[in-house]
């Protein structure tokens, strides 16, 4: 298993008129989990691309808890279950407040992609080195 | 069963580097479809949230299947399979592009809340009654 | 002079905890009535991109009268002043409620840029032609 | 005068197809320096809130000078160059990458206003207080 946090703040942009953050923008809470997640293995997502793979997101199940709201200080929890055997990687990912309730949770499965073909293609190399260690053989 | 389809215009501001519309953004299209699709039977979202009843999101799941571009002219057709027995409603939604291909489909349930206590409460009366016709006794 | 109305409603999404639409989102409003102007003219903003020019905003100028709220129906007036003469286009740009009470005013100057080169370029000559009528020769 | 530096970093969900930061984003970056920038004198702008005042945005100007990019650490600089004197506040930003590149640079007008009649209020003395130290009788 492979577990991070990331903490960001609520901006007054991200709530609605109920007083809390709209339920859309908890993608973008999430993306900032995985974006973390992988810069924390000494890989930005931004050199994957650059590398030319890409990685669309390619289904979201979010389940609402409770509500988060202006200026909290969320805490994103981030995590790989099982090391991805080809071309398909799945998140599971939390967000808590600051009193450590859970407000969200989400999975999210994304595919790696080659940018010029558009085609499936296997997790990178690099990145598959850098989990291997979280993923012990049975 | 009651659907009705809503046509809306990419904006550049959706889309990503990817060339695509953002995965998060699909959120906002949801709300437009359920809010027109309301809107339809003669009654706004914004008078429900007026007679003190709120209806936040307690779940939402994505298929994402193509991507949708820039300036395409989407349409959103939201469905209601089943009516509401109490505070909970479900409504299937699929985005289409001009060439009638299904880039997204998805499932938002909410909740219908009273404002003031925050308490579960059953569907509003009038929302009832305007929605009956299309879900007949068997 | 080059005028055009375009409506749009305001989403949920773009509102905030003050229950107006959050300052930030009359960039998309402008953005919209930007592009429906070129479209009047027989032009999409789309095919200008695909011809190899871009037009990043260089300059934006906003004022904010009144509020926008959920659910409003907005008209987004936008005018060219005069027809560029180099790489430069300034629109003048306008929010009204259904009241007709003016919300926003504001000014947004772009750049033609080449997009393969990210240097300034002249105005495209089809948009050039399809502008020409509207600002007859003193 | 009163300056302060905060970062953030640019999210996937804020570049758009021109492979850079849509324009009307830098509005939330603005907010999250100018919020950030109260924070630092031990007052949050959520306390100003629920204090009922509340600050609306009534004007607001941006230069866009250079691009920023995808995962880009950008500094937001919030200058007060005046202490307010009535219902008026004025805040100098700008933008800075990790090149310590400006590649945007603002001006945001806000007032206070009583959030129960919504009229204008002065600055509340709590803020005053711990801004007056930056600000010596010349």
């Amino acid at each position: 298993m492979y577990e991070t946090l990331t903490q960001l703040r609520v901006r007054y942009a991200e709530t609605d008129q109920m007083n809390v953050v709209y339920y859309g923008n908890y993608a973008q809470y999430f993306e900032v989990g995985r974006v973390e997640s992988i810069r924390n293995l000494g890989i930005s997502y931004k050199d994957i691309e650059e590398a030319g793979v890409i990685m669309p997101v390619v289904e979201m199940h979010v389940r609402y808890l409770r509500s988060a709201r202006y200026d909290d200080l969320l805490t994103i929890k981030t995590t790989l279950r099982e090391l991805p055997e080809d071309h398909r990687i799945e998140f599971f990912q939390e967000v808590y407040n600051e009193s450590e309730k859970l407000l969200t949770s989400g999975r999210v499965v994304l595919y790696f992609l080659d940018a010029a073909t558009q085609q499936k293609t296997p997790m990178p190399q690099n990145l598959r080195e850098k989990l291997q260690p979280f993923f012990p053989a049975k």
